[in-house]
């Protein structure tokens, strides 16, 4: 089941009450010093701290009231668990959010101060997924995964699809790639609305899953994935992966230092707070300028939750 | 010669091909956190990270052509220096800063970089005030003071008419204020284009000058002072102070630890990177909330220049 224009359309009405609709900012300063004309969606600005909130939103308000009222669910440590326990206080529902007991304390608080009821199981996947799974089992709640499902898909396109209405001229669009439902979003988006501006995925040299499946034309998931961006852990989803494969211009992978140098340059230029895992699209054209040289580039700044007290260039 | 809405008006029209037009920001939950509703013009977003770039570019911008030609001077080791550099670039002409030869290389080079020509001397008062004189009557330089000028009064006003057009119904527009400029200006805006609204002054505990004058009536200058605010080290200047008794509804005064709370706070929560003295107008909701409780709120936040290598919270 294909995702179509009119599903993201959909998306972006069901959305917009529930989130931000965030500016496009742009940064001469960043511009001089990497060698392209940058147009930063800032979704470090959304609502939750990141562009989360769009896909949460977007699988909450399309189920039917029968089946919104037995709650959602999930497992996630990072952003997703607090856009959907955001999304489903929005309306009305119980949300369960599996995590490993080991999650840091403010990540465990963050979910709870959305409204969202947390469920500890062990730090292990097959202890996520059969915890996740006696849930679902118990509640009735409905799955809503962090990147593999159409609804997520189609909420996060919306994003683009609002970065492309208000800058045209677009050479390329750039967002990281970690379980692939950001940037296959984005990918379809700019098919439909604007088919001549390039997508492509920006991933941890250290989380490489993604570059390597897009060239063998495989999913080939990550082992032991290693990267100060640690949104960008994941592997891509059976959903996504498709997407990427046929809409993608391509995958370019960055360097720990070139991620933490579109970090600081970002913070430092343009006064705003991005974390790691948002800063791998500058960082790729740090690492790759004549790739992007004197071209527009769109990038989806993805988040902005960061721990102040651990920044990775002190 | 009073300062008049006409005066500010012509400022605004005036430096408008040179200055950003900041955002409006709002942050619920920064609202939560501190009991009140806040509008933050983001003057940290400003061209050199800083509102100086409106006051400089309308003193520039007023001097005749013969004037201008034979450049403009002040001294300044901050923000102010770098904007005089800008707007004297952006008419052709020469900026001649003096700074203290102790000056961090960071502010040189940044002098530098927008073209200004850096003139060294040693650290002290007498020094400064002997060299700049020296440099004004060598090249015939016209002196833009950093605070105590109408036309740079007249130009910082720029922020808080932007402001108040684009948010109506506020109770307070919040300030920092170090020599006065912007909260002088920011007052006489107000005055003009919004009468019910009080303007505060927030000022640092530790540099305390402005609130003595206010409170005492006559200018009281800061011996020795000290805050992590480096922007408002400045006392008041002979033509600040008139504007700010007459206009200005009450200054408060901001404890160090306040000043860092409401910074990590902007970052942690709005996402956005702002100086320490931008950060002392949030300080001061943080220390008295029982001040600003359920009002609507405007708050200049004046710049974004910080040292990320040396944050005061780690």
């Amino acid at each position: 089941m294909a995702i179509t224009i009119d599903d993201i359309r959909a998306a972006a009405a069901r959305v917009e009450p529930y989130i931000r609709r965030t500016p496009v900012m742009t940064c001469s300063s960043i511009d001089q010093a990497v060698g392209a004309r940058f147009f930063f969606k800032c979704e470090n600005f959304q609502k939750v701290g990141a562009f989360k909130a769009r896909g949460a939103a977007n699988a909450v308000f399309s189920l039917t009231d029968l089946e919104a009222e037995r709650g959602v669910a999930t497992h996630s440590s990072g952003n997703h668990a607090q856009a959907l326990a955001l999304a489903a206080r929005d309306r009305g529902v119980a949300a369960h959010i599996v995590m490993p007991d080991n999650a840091p304390l403010v990540k465990v608080s963050a979910v709870k101060g959305y409204g969202g009821q947390v469920v500890f199981c062990e730090p292990t996947l097959s202890a996520r997924e059969e915890t996740l799974a006696r849930v679902v089992e118990q509640t009735g709640a409905a799955f809503v995964h962090p990147y593999n499902d159409e609804r997520v898909i189609a909420g996060q396109a919306t994003a683009a699809m609002e970065l492309i209405r208000e800058t045209p001229d677009l050479d390329f669009i750039v967002a990281p790639v970690g379980g692939g439902g950001l940037l296959s979003g984005t990918a379809l988006a700019a098919a439909h609305l604007a088919p001549a501006v390039k997508v492509i995925g920006a991933e941890p040299e250290g989380a490489p899953d993604a570059h390597r499946s897009f060239k063998s034309g495989k999913l080939e998931p990550s082992q032991n994935p290693r990267t100060i961006a640690d949104g960008l852990l994941t592997s891509l989803g059976s959903i996504t992966f498709p997407i990427i494969m046929e809409r993608v211009h391509d995958i370019l992978t960055v360097s720990e230092k070139n991620i933490v140098a579109a970090m600081k340059l970002t913070w430092e230029r343009a006064k705003i707070v991005i974390e790691p895992s948002a800063a791998v699209p500058l960082g790729a054209a740090i690492q790759r300028p004549e790739f992007f040289k004197g071209k527009r580039v769109g990038i989806i700044l993805s988040g902005g939750n960061v721990d102040l007290d651990k920044l990775p260039w002190i």
